[in-house]
């Protein structure tokens, strides 16, 4: 990071806050927010709203009277290169700015440094890494899939104390709490896509929606079918927005069918008699799902561990009792001695209502 | 409560304190601080240290030269009785104690209010509910067994984040860290006694020993064993203090083992094949168990449960998955819908090395 100052930081949060504004709505793209000062006052303020339309620099340019002279603060390196719209490295050069403080490099390892560079041979100071890990915490999938290719996964878990999701009936509504329920809302907003199994499906029939009232660009709901045992009718099938089922099946006709029904079906290679989930998260990156959220039973998330495939679990414990009778969390079949047993680090523990929401990382 | 000021709070807090001190050693007397004060400066101060020892004001008497025209601030309400010591009442008025504010009544209903009543009878202005509930927790056992003939029931549970306290196989060292582990020799020194069930003896051959470092009133063991399976030569037999077997078995010849082996047999009568979890309540406030802490296994938690024994669930809870087939925190066969789950009410969560310790009240 080169010179920057007390102010620098302080801009940079108030950049930052702007960039939350579009925690729900930018993905595939990452979330920006740009603030312009000139003479210690705030002249213009932006954000990412949603792909195909203004970059928050650009947002913020337009907010602005004139712009010439001032610092832009953004929570990204300036884009250099033409995609839906215009470099915002040049709309800033052309609209006259003096200095550039960034947050953080773009993470896409084939155009970083670029937007800056640009800046910096246009005659404008350009700093980088003003709030780096606040910037790197708002766009953790975005990181992810650009520097290697996979979209942040975390699983979500809703258990008893006694680590029960359902009753060995399969009973499971409601052990959370309404609070609880409605803050998984909020992580299915901040998710490009909704991953699922198939029994699950057939057990709850979800909907998978992210219904919190504000403005959400609905995740895409895939689930994980190796053998194509999804009934055409399920609620999947009829909402608005895309609902993907990845399958090992070739059957053509039940192909045929679902896609009827609405769903879209691709084909994904098994191994060991299941569907590969390392291809599952390649294909999830290709669709351009930043951040994953998986709301799975104890076999996928089993999975997930076993294979080090997901990067933060959020379990919702409720102070309620279900005993041991009750389903469990993973299925972990190769766990024989306490050696085996597999290690997380708590990363968050808050209270949500009655229960507590506990947030771990690989 | 009569007028009390902002200096009764800050003495009684100082008097807390104090009654502090004797966390390890009272039982089965309460925990009690006392502050002598004149002219706004502290002139005595005690606490109680251990049963047949001086009580906190005997001891506060002491430690000032001389405390005439002082406040006495107490933790519990002086005593107005003979027991293995005279009572204090008496001795705070041949001081010529001015004024005594405490922070709560005697819980023993048979004497409650006569302390203080003996005070003002000898003129002594005396004032009671001082921080009344930070007194109240200082105490939850000997409060509890004065007015229900019960002790406070605390059970300790350490699991995994999946709600594992082991592995199939029945290996359970170690799930939670060093830190939590030190964290349960606190528990264990400040309760009376320790309960335990046959299998857990069995399985581990536990000491049960509070081990802090610091001057302990060691637990009394307590083991159910309605069979009397427990063999003469496990660890519990061989230490100092006393390991009792609660039974429900009438073999004299294993009972004249046992106690020649070195632990005391009590007899309690049975209830569907398993003994009475409320006659082991009532014996134990019998032996003057103010705090009894629970380490069991599922059985025995899910009977404490299940029945409405336990004032107090400690969970311990590492950060680590063991799996679906590892062994649960509670049997309860009793829970077929989600109308028949237990509910609890969190109390507490915190941080204990890499650990959760939560708490969770009925």
């Amino acid at each position: 990071m080169d010179s920057a100052d007390s102010r620098d930081f302080h801009y940079m949060a108030s950049a930052l806050r702007l960039a939350r504004n579009g925690l729900y709505t930018t993905h595939p793209n990452p979330r920006v927010g740009c603030v312009l000062v000139r003479d210690d006052e705030v002249i213009g303020e932006g954000w990412h709203v949603r792909a195909g339309g203004d970059h928050a620099e650009i947002a913020a340019l337009k907010s602005a009277d004139n712009a010439s002279g001032a610092t832009a603060y953004v929570t990204l390196e300036p884009c250099s290169h033409h995609g839906k719209t215009p470099p915002c490295a040049d709309a800033l050069i052309e609209a006259g700015i003096r200095r550039v403080v960034a947050a953080m490099p773009d993470p896409n390892p084939l155009v970083a440094g670029r937007g800056l560079a640009k800046l910096r041979e246009a005659g404008i100071e350009a700093v980088c890494g003003v709030l780096e890990e606040d910037a790197r915490r708002l766009n953790p999938g975005f990181i992810q899939r650009m520097t290697t290719g996979r979209p942040f996964v975390r699983s979500k878990l809703a258990m008893s104390l006694d680590g029960r999701t359902a009753l060995e009936s399969g009973e499971s509504r409601w052990i959370t709490s309404r609070e609880a329920r409605q803050d998984v809302h909020r992580l299915r907003a901040q998710s490009s896509a909704i991953l699922t199994g198939i029994g699950t499906v057939l057990a709850d029939d979800p909907a998978l929606t992210a219904r919190i009232g504000d403005d959400v660009l609905q995740p895409v709901r895939i689930v994980l079918d190796t053998h194509l045992r999804m009934p055409p009718h399920m609620q999947l099938a009829k909402l608005p927005g895309r609902s993907l089922i990845l399958t090992a099946s070739g059957d053509r006709r039940r192909m045929a069918d679902l896609q009827k029904a609405g769903f879209e079906i691709h084909r994904i290679v098994e191994k060991n008699g299941r569907i590969d989930l390392n291809v599952v998260m390649t294909f999830m990156a290709d669709q351009q799902v930043n951040e994953l959220l998986v709301e799975a039973g104890p076999v996928l998330n089993g999975a997930l561990l076993a294979e080090n495939l997901a990067d933060e679990w959020i379990v919702y414990m409720a102070p309620c009792v279900l005993g041991d009778r009750g389903r469990g969390l993973f299925t972990l079949p190769g766990i024989r001695t306490m050696a085996d047993k597999k290690l997380l680090k708590l990363a968050d523990a808050r209270q949500i209502g009655p229960d507590l929401r506990l947030t771990y990382k690989m």
